[in-house]
């Protein structure tokens, strides 16, 4: 069993993020903990809650945090997530709220009270784990290790430089890749390779009361063909977690312009380091096959859960 | 009285400013916390324990902070402070260690328990008071009043164009001017004008232990002459807490440069705007007689009970 | 005799300036080139011609430069100046017009025709004099001397940061003060305390034909008190080669910021270097009364001559 | 006959560049101008005037022009082109030397002489191009067409944001690509596509005089085996003039990054504008067969000429 703990910001991808770690028994999910990023906190934090009971994750804490960048103006990505966050999917509404406390101290305390156990994954901006690292920079030291969905090394999607999460608070980023670990980075030029074709969406399909929140997304998300579709970039990051061996990485410096007129929030990304001179294990190609085996299998896996 | 939090990295100066807080009986201090800034945390931190029962300030809580800036590399004043952050005065080892927790959260729960009266006093590099922020944003509407000891509308000292409290931490500023409060500036523009002058340090030696303290400090500080000499900047925050008269204060919008090449934690002010467009009240003047009455009266008051 | 080639963008205190140029005997103007600042090049070409007719100089050639800065977008000082550039002052139509050719090609012509001898007055952006100096980098060595009326080593007036001429082109600026020669700073410390009082006003009113210029384009840049009154900055550079006795000029580290988000074009002055890493003799005061004694005697002289 | 003026930095592919653009009958090449750019000035002048002899391009006038960048420090790539410029070649001292004058009057007096006539070839640092423009903003529309080998719109050579000729004068580019015409960009997306392989090395080795160039040039420049080598980049420059359907080209917004902490000098590319909001053509893909035969016939034509 590997702990996690997730910080995200459902989200439409968010959402088959958790859905995946859902259907995953090889993975325990310590928390979960929100930002503000594809939509509001309050959304966000929403959604979470909505999502841990449709996906019957039981009682695992949901911990809410920081609402806007350190720094920046909000950014928000309403127009691909849709104004709820979740596309048109609409979930019951759920029973219990989040716990009390803040993200920031949530991070700090579970890993703490466990060092070298629990894998964090990002899939939001970063302003949550850039704080916690301000605040406590041991954390860097007890993470087992952090994963984040996010940046890329050629091109960005929210503009031509840089990706959304990372263009969202280019100084939390900064302050996460600059704080000593190992970042594995699944950004675009990965998860731009797995995306949601009509062979996938036709196994989502029977998948009673989860393809009811799967097959909409993903729809919402972007139009499905033989060829192509949607991306969804965050399962990336949980698929890392449950099988390194999908993706090719690359140890690389990475460095998040904060600076640039046209090129705030780029992860500039050079592979010409030494391994001791990275900061970043950068994912460079993806087993697109083995990826979905994996995402369709614990769907499933989770379908036969939820009925 | 006025309640206050300190927070600081001691530094001469500062240790000048709690001298001053300890000495005024119209304040209650309800707790010290620390960064680093002109030193490292881990001496600004034994430098405020040591100045706590030296000032004999009672069981004020003195909780340490953040060790480095939010985003750039660190940035220390040792030439001006000397090794220890003291110049070369050499307190009784103190008793007492630090509270246990970090000053962001002792900040965030202190101003909690009592919103509205407590004012926040920072006089260091504003990191902890930036996580404070952007950990927990109401704590904008919890304080009282936030005076800090930073920035100018002139010119620099650490470089010619930012003050080194500001410097040492430009996004950390920007992220406290801009958290919708009125930050009261007391910056170079007042502070180099109230200088330790041959007067002064002659009101200052007969102070018996305390003096110990004060006279080398303000020697090593700068040479002191009949017309001028080291200027203590942290007690000038602490004054206008005591007695705003003292100073002339004008609403202006404070802008931290966070991007220039010449120009980082440059607080540039303009003066052309409404009150209600202003994020700050910036001290443009001083009764420097008016002052050194104030903190030499609160140091007579503090010698006399510390014999 | 001393000769000048002034680059101007008249411009009211250009065309003060040039007024000064004009009664000034001990004065050679070799030439008058023009770029876009205060108003746009076809104005400030147009107004120096104009002024090169009703100040009677003769056939100093006059030739139009650069339109716009070197990258930013134009900015201009029509609310200043006025939409002509003169305020409210109509100057009789000129008979000639502008010389063939360009200013930048004039400014390297010129120099290189008289190595040593030319001293080069620059009292708008630096738009061609950069360019002269990329494009012909002996220019440094030919002119005799640089002058110019812009920046400030406290505040700025077209924003809190930067003055008008610096911020118009900071690359350029840039460029200028990274050339290799001593910059003569005649900046906003010093023009700023030379303002027309009544007095002076009260002088310039019998200059008959004059004064329908000097009297009405002082009272349009300001308010005209006892006490102070607008500033005529590039009168300033103009008396500088005059009379260099009457600025105090120290030594300094000039660099301008181009990539500030508040503080492009500002002239980041460090005085705390030696004199062999300076770039420019800063004026830091001026000797108002001699000032107003030349200008005046000046004009004065001018005046007998245009009746 | 296509009139084409080469602004180049020779430099190994400008060599090659050169030799394409001699070995082609319907080019006709109106002049060569230099610029500091892989080596310094004096020797891309010195190597564009042995090479004018070497490859019999009679009396096409070689003007030098601009020595560094408009306001950067100076950025070489020595490494990639040897101390020389030309890597190991060495040909002989040629008779003829520079024309007078300087590479910026010479563009701007050739395009006004022939408007709509010439295309102006760039492979090197955009200094030259850049101060012509800003000299006399007409040279945008005198030009019949820019084609420039430079920037990249995935990632760069010299660093992992830029392409060596971007960020050699990042400021310059800007304003080229700010000047109003339509670039044609051929950057590292393309040029790294067409590489000098073992099958184009056979057919350089025969080709007598021309390959005592050819061939030591590519060697040094690169590893050559039968899958890839050396990138001939500004070859690709001259051969879009030649034909430009051996390039799939789109209408893209190319800013040029000038302010970036690690992105100075980023071809920042954005593809999602409509047509009359760009300002560049870019080219995605290269038809690299055709690309080869196209050079190699040239070049096999030049060394029946050569000898």
């Amino acid at each position: 069993m590997k702990k996690v703990l997730i910080d995200c910001d459902p989200g439409i991808d968010d959402a088959l993020a958790l859905a995946l770690a859902a259907g995953s028994p090889s993975l325990d999910v310590v928390g979960i903990t929100t930002v503000g990023g594809n939509v509001d906190l309050s959304l966000t934090t929403a959604n979470a809650l909505a999502l841990r009971e449709f996906l019957e994750m039981g009682n695992v804490p949901v911990t809410p945090g920081s609402a806007g960048a350190l720094l920046r103006e909000t950014v928000r990505a309403t127009r691909v997530h849709g104004t709820t966050g979740l596309g048109g999917v609409v979930l019951p509404t759920p029973q219990l709220g989040p716990s009390d406390g803040h993200a920031v101290d949530f991070i700090v305390d579970t890993l703490k009270a466990a060092p070298g156990e629990i894998t964090l994954v990002a899939v939001g901006p970063l302003t949550n784990i850039a704080l916690a690292v301000r605040r406590e920079p041991r954390v860097v030291e007890w993470a087992r290790e952090l994963v984040i969905m996010g940046g890329s090394f050629t091109r960005g999607n929210h503009n031509p430089a840089a990706e959304f999460n990372m263009l969202a608070d280019p100084e939390a980023a900064a302050i996460v890749f600059g704080a000593g670990w190992t970042v594995r980075m699944l950004g675009l030029d990965v998860t731009l390779s797995a995306t949601v074709t009509s062979d996938v969406l036709d196994r989502m399909r029977p998948l009673g009361k989860l393809a009811e929140l799967l097959v909409p997304a993903a729809q919402f998300y972007g139009v499905v063909t033989a060829d192509g579709g949607p991306a969804i970039h965050d399962a990336c990051a949980v698929a890392y977690v449950l099988d390194p061996s999908l993706f090719t990485c690359v140890p690389a410096m990475v460095n998040v312009e904060t600076a640039g007129l046209y090129t705030r929030g780029m992860t500039v990304t050079d592979f010409k380091v030494s391994e001791q001179d990275s900061n970043a294990l950068v994912a460079t190609s993806i087993d697109v096959k083995g990826f979905w085996e994996l995402v369709l299998g614990a769907y499933e896996r989770l379908a036969g859960r939820l009925g």
